[in-house]
């Protein structure tokens, strides 16, 4: 009921009856009122007048199950939610729900996370108040050697996320970082289950410094958040919203083709490599090129300084811009 | 409290008073009878003496955490056990330990599956007492792409368990199905946890069909048993334990070349397939021709009648043999 009367209060341009409310929901005033109440302590500025009813007034950065929910607009991305305050890590949980059956779409957003995974085991911090620890779980009918460019995807759904809620200007380091005034601002960490040949899920999971508004010295330099390049606190559960309709938007595009080739051209848009000269990391190599954009597979193309053009599949190398982050 | 009073009876060299154990756990005397009972009708011989006890003379088949333990001759394969008595799927329980952080080697085990998974879904029944569900998790440092290769490994170490302790001539049919006298005997299901480009662990989960008698009809012209096969009860625990020997010996074969090239020439020296004629159903086509082994990424290579040889990955299409289910 909750998050039907914040909808209702949110969707309604005037006031809201308290006795519309009773009648819709088929419960006492008291009830009403308890509802209000909590919304209230959730940080909802919600104005009660005699006679009038209930409007809502400002909400700010609340992040909960209701709030989410009442803020989605998609068919399946996020239709159901597990919220959690704190989690170990939102990719851990979205797996366990994929093992336990959970749907299609099913999405994990957690306040904070104690053991937050960066690829590779690395640690991705996520104090509270300050971040987006976000996780999807899909079950995707493709081969499971087709499943990374769904991290691209991804990639794509948050700054495009970013770009509209906010109006700044997110960009993309190949293959799937989100960048702000040269630095990060989000990572996004794809992990599967399969058998030999298909799919059980993949989630992806992404993490957002979205109010944070300093980081640890060893990042300092390359992280940023969205505050702090706003230079306003920002609202969470809107963001995420926007970031689940274009991941839909994104997603169904991925699976007409299976491949990239119908978002290449927005993607290259935003891919702030593009062009640029980077250094590419092998395990085998190390060589300068320049970066000409993605194939249809989401790999990076670079030409080398023979002219020579390699595919670079993402995650084989690193790939460093020779002029800072990017 | 059956576990309990087997392990009373096992560990004792002569009789154990009824009165005794009716004591120790606190129930009646028909209470301990009905155990006894029980555990004769699944196998062991218990003597009952009046006035003197029970006493145990022989257990063909304890399948238990302590017994799997005490009969392993390795050094890491299966050195840390999970006996379930019933779970779902030994597969699902092995992956679960390893999302926790079980370590490289860990084996489940359980006499009982009731939502036990064959490939893509299917169910793979295991009734009590008669079958081995064991599941292995594994933490190679191998790109994702080459775990396949592991089913491969598992179908070697159960044709080699089998043919070892049973000495019954267990084939390979390929990929991963093992088989006596042209029937099945054992499936196997391989599935992975992974990043892009690591593995977070792998899951080779075996059933084997071992003192089953009957089969359901529509699997029955297909299925048999060692039992059947051996003409006498099996003790599943040395096999698990001879498994898990050969195991170990081929998954480190495996990891020095991080393919099959060592084992190639065994692996061909049972599979049942090898200058067979084969029929392949793929999703594009269907074909006759004649299978002449594995390459060394364990792809079955297949002449067809155009003199052409095709390079068939396992699980991508159904091989079936053109005479019989071989």
């Amino acid at each position: 009921m909750k998050t039907e009367i914040l909808r209702l209060l949110r969707e309604s341009d005037s006031f809201v009856s308290g006795q519309q409310l009773c009648e819709q929901f088929q419960v006492s005033r008291t009830a009403v009122w308890k509802v209000i109440k909590q919304l209230q302590e959730e940080g909802y500025q919600i104005e009660a007048v005699r006679n009038k009813g209930y409007r809502i007034t400002g909400s700010p950065d609340v992040m909960t199950e209701e709030e989410l929910t009442s803020l989605l607009d998609t068919r399946w991305a996020g239709k159901h939610i597990s919220y959690f305050d704190t989690t170990d890590s939102t990719n851990n949980q979205a797996k366990a729900m994929g093992d336990a059956g959970a749907p299609h779409g099913t999405l994990v957003v957690a306040d904070r996370q104690d053991a937050g995974k960066g690829r590779r085991g690395r640690v991705w911090s996520t104090p509270p108040g300050g971040s987006i620890a976000m996780s999807i779980l899909l079950r995707p009918d493709i081969e499971p050697s087709k499943a990374p460019m769904l991290t691209l995807v991804m990639a794509m759904a948050v700054a495009e996320g970013i770009s509209q809620t906010e109006k700044l200007d997110a960009g993309i380091k190949w293959p799937n970082d989100i960048v702000l005034s040269k630095k990060k601002v989000c990572g996004i960490l794809t992990e599967m289950s399969t058998e030999i040949t298909c799919i059980n899920h993949v989630v992806i999971g992404a993490g957002i410094n979205v109010n944070l508004t300093e980081f640890p010295e060893e990042i300092a330099k390359t992280a940023t958040s969205l505050r702090i390049e706003k230079g306003e606190v920002i609202k969470r559960s809107e963001l995420i919203a926007a970031i689940m309709k274009r991941f839909e938007y994104r997603y169904e595009q991925f699976m007409q083709t299976e491949d990239l080739s119908l978002m290449q051209e927005d993607y290259h848009s935003i891919l702030l490599n593009r062009e640029k000269k980077v250094r590419i990391l092998s395990p085998k190599e190390e060589y300068d090129g320049v970066a000409l954009g993605i194939n249809e597979k989401g790999e990076l193309l670079v030409r080398r300084e023979n002219g020579s053009v390699e595919e670079i599949f993402s995650g084989e190398v690193s790939v460093r811009g020779i002029y800072g982050y990017v």
